[in-house]
């Protein structure tokens, strides 16, 4: 059976939609490709799909759901199954309960968090098209990331969580942070594509969203999002960098409704048969932050 | 099923061995990691497991076989299956008859080249380890490149060929090359991993490799690497430009022995449920070269 | 006395003058300033003056003018007078002969072109000011050059020019091409700012231009500016590469008209203590183009 | 009269002679060119001259001395006499006080600082010399930087050094940090090359060194730099950021003295007539590190 293709859709609660859109548009650079009444669908220029961030109005900020796309009907029942068997309980979100969306499949993380399977979704195709297309296209707005990248998430048990991607979803652990004894799983990075990673968790409280990120091509890109966001006020987390885990270039910031951000690049690529890095507590802080080498109390205070 | 994981190995004929391994470490960065009679085994700093190029004295340059790694014995299985239904002929080599190697699968592709899937083969590790890693070892050597990336080769039935990668492997064609009518396929990319393409072909002579290609993390690196080069005056085919196809960031080169080698930086991810790109025979200069837009002599016609 | 400060203008034969400003404000992205009867006024974002480049409607393309700028009134008849004294006539042009300009300086150089000094012009600041600026303005269009950067011009006495830009205008010599016996100068670059070259020449006939260079940041700015040229068709002569001579990161391509233009990274600080750096003609390919390591004949033919 | 040409040497005092020279070779990557009782010296791979560091055994870390290097005999004696009609105490420091420097002028700036001025010293030339120069040296090491680049030291009474600067030795003000009402002078940054910034000073006490900085190419190379930073776990105090002042790409961090480094690249052309740019003390924080847009604690108290 297929592994899973990628995250294909966070939905992100936000407390005022039209601040919110107009972030996510002009400074982040996605574009609208639907609306109702409660929440904006956008879509970033690579993607194909018709989109990959719904912002839907809330009291409070954090994750609504996110959606891993499949390739298939029969992979979707296939992980269904698989998600019941690991004692999961599934149901099934009918086609057009949100725009462009086909049938979808829900459950419930270990850590308490939405999540959707998916593989209908309407194509709207991306910026540059199918036939002799541009590298990138003319009139880019803002940070113009490639795509979706990943979340991070936090959570209590992360044993069992890294356990359910790994046996009932197929993902595999390339990286993970342990206590200096190794008895307890303090982080855990998964992926089911060849990035780094799709999904991953640290240590917190269950149900938080930690942060979004989006996939810039390069660490000049890295760099000129972080100019963006000083031109237009955003307010940073963490200043460009470079990550121990997954060595990707880096920087986070918040949104209007302090959903945590990521301008992710580069990053090794994963192959299923890659043995799990393992950081252990006492190198944390080069871990996340391989500069600065220590941990910021807001980058683990800050969650949505 | 699992999809098959990636280009694993090349195996390049070269005429004066050690001036090749001289070239293949010092400038191109790899690391011997064994030699027998007539080869010499290599491994790129980011990859684990034992080599991935093997240098093989011979009266003529070439590819002596390239080889798909899978995950698991039961895929090994399956794809031997797979192929023989597709009408191709297999044989097991066995373990041991390279230093390092496991028990391959071996078939001729349509095109006349010599290919292998394996699972097997000796775990050396990277040279930043697995344990709280460096994002990059100190020492590095020459161009150092991550890994191995992909192969292009000619053939003269790319239709067949293709519907071979696609049916028996199960593979995705991300972007291919037509006639203007669409009639007659002139060059088709093929991917197993996300990577935009692990394996290509294009219209020309059958058992014919037309370059091996290394992947580098960054334009920067792509640049840096052609400043080495003409430090070392080894030959270019092709200065820094970037593809239309893949919209990777690359230079041609060739080896001591006339194969073409690649340096190739960033591309796109491509996921399984990507539409294929077509590019049109009057628009194939730019698809190649997308700042010169005219394909060139030298490219078209060195072949080993 | 001070050392003259920069190369401040160019002022370029065009055919369709309407044409050459879609070109020079859409693709190179420089800002329309003022306009009259057969000539429209441009400067780059991060230029100060009123103007940097001159388009003037003529029946063929080339350099009508270059000018330099020097600090003060002062200084320019101090270089009025060295002029004179190296055996040139001079002439003064009246402000307001152009528009934003005060009085300039007008002489003949060697080589045939007609060239200027000058300290007045009128002053209209950077895109992002001088309070608080931001490093660059959002909205830029194109390649969006920092400034006009230098020109090469061809001439058949290149020791005689290369003795007046030295003698009268105090610039220094950092680079040049000699035949191998070191008897005949082939090309000269000189500087009188901290940049590897302000001017240069090279054999070949009097009057000429060769290019007028812009200046970008980066290599990746270099690579983007590639990108942007194909996507708008505008013919290339040489796409991105390294020059050995000044180090700096190019490409080279054409105005509607034919005049060439580069876009120009990078290159090291050049000091009037440095050693002029020689190039033999044996090694002028590697010294232009230090990749490809020869020339083409495009680039000694194609000037205006 | 000429300007003077650049900062060209910068003494620091050590307290462990033998770690400090194995950090400024291995890890910023100079070159030792001498060595007396006491003192080492180094030079950067593209300088010519024989050397731009020296370090000195002492009890403290901090400035012994820094000097700027101008062109003549001439222009040496030209610029003591106007040192002196400022009201500055000159004396001659004689040839061979130390390795390979001709004589100097010495004198105190008015915040404490010792500084000389000098034309004459031993020239070795570059690490890729100047006949058809390759762009770059094999066999680098470390952060490899260019050159030395600047200083910024500490002072109380910022308006009159910067009127020495600016007066007596003919330097220009790119750009000053002021009280909101303009008042009083918290910054000040001085150029006599092009570059943004020779000399600079912010509010503190007096003798007092900020940081000595090295030039380095790229953005790409300032965030190599900080990678080789952590393998070495050198402390930082900035990790890679974008300056508002001056625009530079940066990194800080400190010597085994706990002098500081800082690794810089970039930043605009200055000239002579450019207008100063004015940072009000509320926007300092972006005008220091334009991403975080807030000073921290390390950086204003951290001085040798």
């Amino acid at each position: 059976m297929a592994r899973i293709m990628r995250l294909g859709r966070v939905e992100l609660k936000v407390m005022d939609l039209e601040s919110s859109v107009d972030y996510y548009t002009n400074i982040i650079g996605l574009e609208v490709t639907g609306r109702d009444r409660d929440s904006v669908y956008l879509k970033a220029w690579d993607e194909y799909d018709h989109h990959s961030v719904i912002l839907t109005k809330s009291n409070s900020a954090g994750l609504a759901h996110m959606a891993f796309k499949v390739e298939t009907l029969v992979d979707l029942a296939y992980y269904e199954k698989k998600i019941e068997e690991f004692g999961c309980t599934t149901s099934r979100i009918s086609k057009g309960a949100r725009i462009g969306e086909g049938e979808a499949v829900h459950f419930i993380l270990p850590t308490g968090h939405h999540c959707e399977l998916y593989t209908e979704i309407e194509l709207l195709g991306t910026a540059v098209g199918t036939l002799n297309p541009h590298p990138w296209p003319l009139g880019k707005k803002g940070i113009a990331p490639h795509r979706l990248d990943h979340c991070l998430l936090t959570g209590d048990d992360l044993k069992t969580v890294s356990r359910f991607f790994v046996e009932a979803l197929n993902f595999r652990q390339s990286e993970k942070i342990t206590t200096v004894d190794g008895e307890e799983l303090l982080g855990s990075f998964l992926f089911t594509s060849n990035k780094a990673h799709d999904i991953a968790f640290v240590k917190g409280p269950d149900t938080k969203l930690h942060h979004a990120a989006f996939h810039v091509n390069s660490l000049h890109d890295v760099f000129n999002a972080a100019d963006l966001l000083s031109m237009y006020e955003v307010p940073f987390d963490v200043t460009p960098t470079r990550h121990g885990i997954t060595r990707g270039e880096t920087i986070y910031f918040f949104d209007p409704s302090g959903n945590r951000n990521e301008a992710f690049a580069s990053g090794y690529f994963a192959y299923a048969d890659m043995p799990t890095i393992t950081w252990t507590e006492d190198r944390i802080g080069q871990g996340i932050f391989y500069h600065r080498r220590e941990l910021s109390e807001s980058f683990m205070k800050a969650l949505t």
